[in-house]
């Protein structure tokens, strides 16, 4: 695997992979590769010649009050995983190279970006959208994959790509989870021994809405409380949200139709670690 | 000449002339083509083995006063001129190809829109620069030529193609002008005959603005005045702005340095018409 500082060399590289005809897949990822991540690089190499891993901490995504700077990397092993997942390049650019002197370009989606994670991070989805632009621009991929467990994110890349005429190919990869169910993620490791074994609640929360939805339950307040209940089985869990949208555009209507599907969204603190889950169920057609 | 009105059309062109190792260069227009944009596509010509010239008025970067449904259009006559002058594809999507129902994005540009043009449509900017990163994407060129004449415009396009790490050299081609000096412009066609006339005083303030600099003028208040003072002999001139700027950033200071280039930036409106023009000039090192 090679690794991959620069913009104008990934640029220089990519190009000249398309020239001789080899299908480009990038796996963009904020570093700490877990399993989730080895399964998305995994999925990229089934589907292309070659794999591109992109690893960048990006600061426009975090808020000044969030853990920009606490957020947990480990250069060194991330390397290692990467390549045995199968990547071929490994581009990690620095903050000044994504972001030098006098950077003034912000990418900024409507709609989608109106609520759940955008209700308590403002700013956030225009942060992403505007690194994974500077990311696909940087790396020119026939394919990027992404992770469903960020489902509002992928929304977001979606419209980013349709909007602004990318010629990528999007593949959304299910979430990879531990198998009691929790979702994997960089920030598992900030929770306590409690909180980890506490943490499978919103799993449990996620199957229980299934259930109803699939019994034939379409009113969207009752399979909201259905969650909410799950989840203050553990007392001092703080939900930000656990709510039934349109797995499409977010929409969050009374009742859902026959056949409509729904994404199941959760975002919850245990401690001081917020974590985010999702699952897509469709309404039954009788 | 192939007419293409379809992105994903487009993109399958690109791909394909890519892999055949061929140069591309694009010229984005809103059409009613003049002699200042077939210079562009000529110089495309020469700098490349194909030529894409885009014709799509944008309407997000019209503010809803103004003139987009009067904006001059005469697609048949734009087809003749663009392939006479060498240009081997016309790119030419619909409003509801380029912004399909649910469309979401935008690029904001902070730092050099929050003045001139900007001041007086403040949502200019950002609709060109989402329309520029659409054109580009669709087109996907190795070069992307434009007119000086929008030199704001050049600036604001320079900052979204280095930000957003698209693989893209820019070119900036000479203001092309009428034998009297006048920009040309697909609005001059507005003008009556006395305003075709006395529009020749934008080029004059130019000149005198430059005349001046070049003898040893540093002070920016004076360029200024030098350049009002001209087009006020058309008394019925209404000035935008006449305005001395740093060339890369739009600094205004107060005195320029030895070396410094500046750009001498007018918009003015004669009648109803408002035209704008510009010229480059740098300090005397002595």
């Amino acid at each position: 695997m090679l690794l991959v500082e620069k913009i104008s060399e990934m640029q220089a590289i990519s190009a000249s992979l398309k020239r001789e005809n080899k299908k480009i897949a990038v796996v963009p990822t904020m570093g700490y590769l877990h399993d989730g991540h080895l399964n998305l690089i995994k999925k990229a190499k089934s589907s292309s010649d070659i794999v591109i891993t992109t690893l960048f901490v990006n600061p426009l995504q975090f808020a000044p009050n969030e853990d920009f700077d606490k957020y947990p990397r480990d250069m060194e092993r991330d390397i290692k995983l990467a390549e045995e997942a199968g990547s071929d390049y490994l581009f990690c650019p620095s903050a000044s190279e994504m972001y030098p002197q006098n950077y003034g370009t912000l990418i900024a989606i409507t709609g989608i970006t109106s609520k759940f994670e955008s209700a308590m991070r403002p700013t956030h989805f225009n942060g992403v959208a505007t690194v994974v632009a500077k990311l696909l621009n940087a790396t020119q991929p026939h394919f990027a994959i992404f992770g469903q467990k960020d489902f509002q994110q992928t929304l977001v890349i979606k419209q980013l790509i349709r909007d602004l005429n990318m010629n990528i190919q999007m593949i959304i990869a299910p979430t990879t989870r531990e198998e009691d169910g929790l979702a994997m993620s960089s920030r598992n490791v900030y929770l306590s021994e409690q909180e980890r074994k506490d943490a499978t609640i919103i799993y449990k929360a996620l199957g229980e809405a299934i259930s109803i939805v699939q019994k034939g339950e379409k009113r969207r307040k009752i399979v909201n409380a259905v969650m909410h209940k799950e989840l203050r089985s553990v007392p001092y869990i703080r939900i930000d949200y656990a709510a039934a949208a349109d797995s499409e555009y977010l929409f969050e209507p009374e009742e859902f139709l026959p056949s409509q599907q729904i994404v199941l969204l959760i975002a919850a603190y245990l401690g001081k670690t917020r974590l985010i889950d999702n699952a897509l169920v469709t309404v039954p057609t009788i």
